[in-house]
């Protein structure tokens, strides 16, 4: 039976049919006044949905190329950072400190809990840091903290950056680089931005880069950000981009803009808020104390094998998610909201759970999980 | 008028329709039997490019991060390497080893010239090196060297490892990893392997495996090849890797095996043989005093700008070729015979510069090129 393909995992994403036919179209050179043009237009739109002033930066390389980037321009060896470690993005961003000799402290706290502005504050008071280096959506676990809290308890606090992986969050949650004083923002192209991996983003604050002047002992050759502001004075990359990417972000860069940033969030937080309520209309319990509203986590219950039950919806309904990673794995499952994503994607989801659990010999009561959806997606059309 | 594009720049080069399709398709997650299946299938192909029994890594990122990744895990700080520079891309591997603090002697030549087994020879008696840096094919003059003579030079020199920038060699000139006694190869996707920009490739063999191993000193994160050798225990990558550019890879490495690759060898040769004796034919220089097949870089005679050259060649004849770098810029021209390029690309291009000198008030004999290139490919059908 025709069932057609259906991508929910929490990157890579689904990414719009414009883009992939942008993606066919013969490759050009990369050393040209229309590349510089498009190139412009790429710095301009994603200038928009970082929802900052500041230069916007284009790595070749996965999300972790442009995170790792971000942390070691902006702090030297020995300099000292606070990381909040809650799931195992956060736990990456500990060990690159780690691996080019950045002091970090970890602020341990259990998968699907959060740091708040008010334990970030002490922390601060109690030593002093260099920087705080959190995930804003953590994508292993579906938890968001408050950013906006924790940027103002970060500029209280004096000098120390505030760096921030963005990846699924920036283009998904409301995300204000400048008015929540973020100093580094770290994205990639795979989730929210509606492109097939290959590209990172990272952005500095005026704050960020006077500490990339200062750092002297950096090294590093490819991730060196200063080549990176030096070639863009020319409207250029240092190093042959991934430029065929590049022109294909454009293509979904301009349908963020068509919808407005805003639109784009308030589509996000409605598609997952009628997803986690479909979710709980069927027994689910949310994995989350804090869910995310660009990726869900949900538990499975007793009786519920991973295997089992994604690899029916796989194969019986060509629908593909996400499991839990690391010491998650079998007890959760995973899906995303982020890009190009619409209500009835997430009513599909919501239904083939329903088609699961009956194949799997649960009760269940078709139709409970996606009225209760339905409902909350009633939200966007009003 | 109807003027088709043609690429001829050395990289971005022309990428096959068939490939380009492949990368319209809808994009799958990169945690899957389908996905390892795929990247199995991607290292069986990039093994016979490279001929070499060892792994070949993928890494998401521009040639650059290759040759970085190749160098720095190869070498660590303090040890010391002899660079061979004859080029733009020879000073940039300098470079890097500098960043690092990795100790190097740069072989000064002449841009247009090339080191002989002879001359490394002499510099492997004079003093002790833990490696041998050099490009086999310099991309900025179209110079190439004897990579097997020199193989033989390093391999008698004792433990010498020999690391070679192959990025505009394995896959258009004859390149023997192994047999030749290769130690780092590195190249990238937008060359010979007729992709467009956005993995670099990098092989170890079991000797150099044996100094990465040996390198405790290395600070890096994503460039850390020993997480891709965990990783690639399970088929897979340690980061997420830009898997549509991989699954596109495919293709274009199904196409090399199928023409097998000592044809390409020979096509790219004979192309190339055709496209000098037709700029002779016209009265031009060649640039290099060792030209390689994969790249042609042209003297420009006196009176004939640069600007107004390629300018006409694209606005005129819709064909894009490159210029100089740096102190060679507005000296040459240079153009592309790797990839996906046949024999009536190569006429076309000497057909247009025919025309071009015409445009620009040049003497010139229409037929007199595209006949002494005809000749030469005349072979190809033999």
């Amino acid at each position: 039976m025709l069932m057609k393909y259906r991508l929910y995992t929490p990157g890579p994403t689904s990414v719009p049919e414009a883009t992939l036919l942008e993606l066919a179209k013969p490759v050009h050179h990369h050393r040209t006044a229309e590349f510089r043009a498009m190139f412009a237009e790429v710095q301009k739109l994603l200038q928009y949905v970082f929802q900052t002033r500041s230069t916007v930066y284009s790595i070749t390389g996965s999300g972790t190329a442009a995170a790792e980037a971000g942390i070691i321009n902006a702090l030297a060896p020995g300099q000292k950072a606070l990381c909040v470690v809650n799931g195992k993005f956060a736990e990456r961003w500990a060990q690159v400190c780690g691996t080019y000799g950045i002091e970090h402290k970890d602020l341990k706290l259990e998968y699907g809990d959060h740091a708040t502005p008010e334990m970030i504050a002490n922390e601060l008071k109690a030593a002093q840091y260099d920087a705080v280096i959190f995930v804003h959506s953590e994508t292993s676990t579906g938890t968001v903290c408050d950013l906006e809290g924790i940027g103002k308890a970060v500029r209280a606090s004096g000098d120390t950056l505030l760096i921030v992986d963005a990846i699924t969050s920036a283009g998904a949650l409301p995300f204000k680089m400048d008015e929540w004083g973020v100093d580094v923002t770290i994205t990639g192209s795979q989730k929210a931005l509606m492109l097939p991996p290959g590209l990172g983003y990272v952005a500095f604050s005026d704050r960020a880069w006077a500490a990339v002047e200062k750092n002297k002992t950096r090294q590093d050759f490819y991730l060196d950000i200063k080549k990176y502001k030096k070639s863009m004075a020319d409207g250029d990359t240092p190093f042959t981009p991934a430029n065929t990417l590049l022109e294909a972000q454009v293509v979904s860069l301009r349908m963020i803009e068509k919808e407005t940033i805003e639109g784009v969030w308030k589509r996000t937080h409605l598609i997952a808020e009628a997803f986690r309520a479909g979710m709980k209309a069927l027994g689910f319990e949310l994995f989350s104390k804090y869910p995310a509203d660009s990726v869900t986590a949900v538990k499975y219950p007793a009786g519920i094998d991973d295997k089992g039950f994604r690899g029916h919806l796989k194969s019986k309904h060509n629908i593909h998610i996400a499991g839990g990673q690391g010491t998650m794995e079998g007890r959760i499952f995973r899906l995303s909201h982020m890009g190009y994503t619409d209500a009835y994607d997430c009513l599909a989801a919501v239904a083939a759970v329903e088609h699961a659990l009956k194949a799997l010999g649960k009760p269940v009561e078709f139709g409970k999980g996606v009225a209760a959806a339905q409902k909350i997606l009633a939200g966007l059309f009003a």
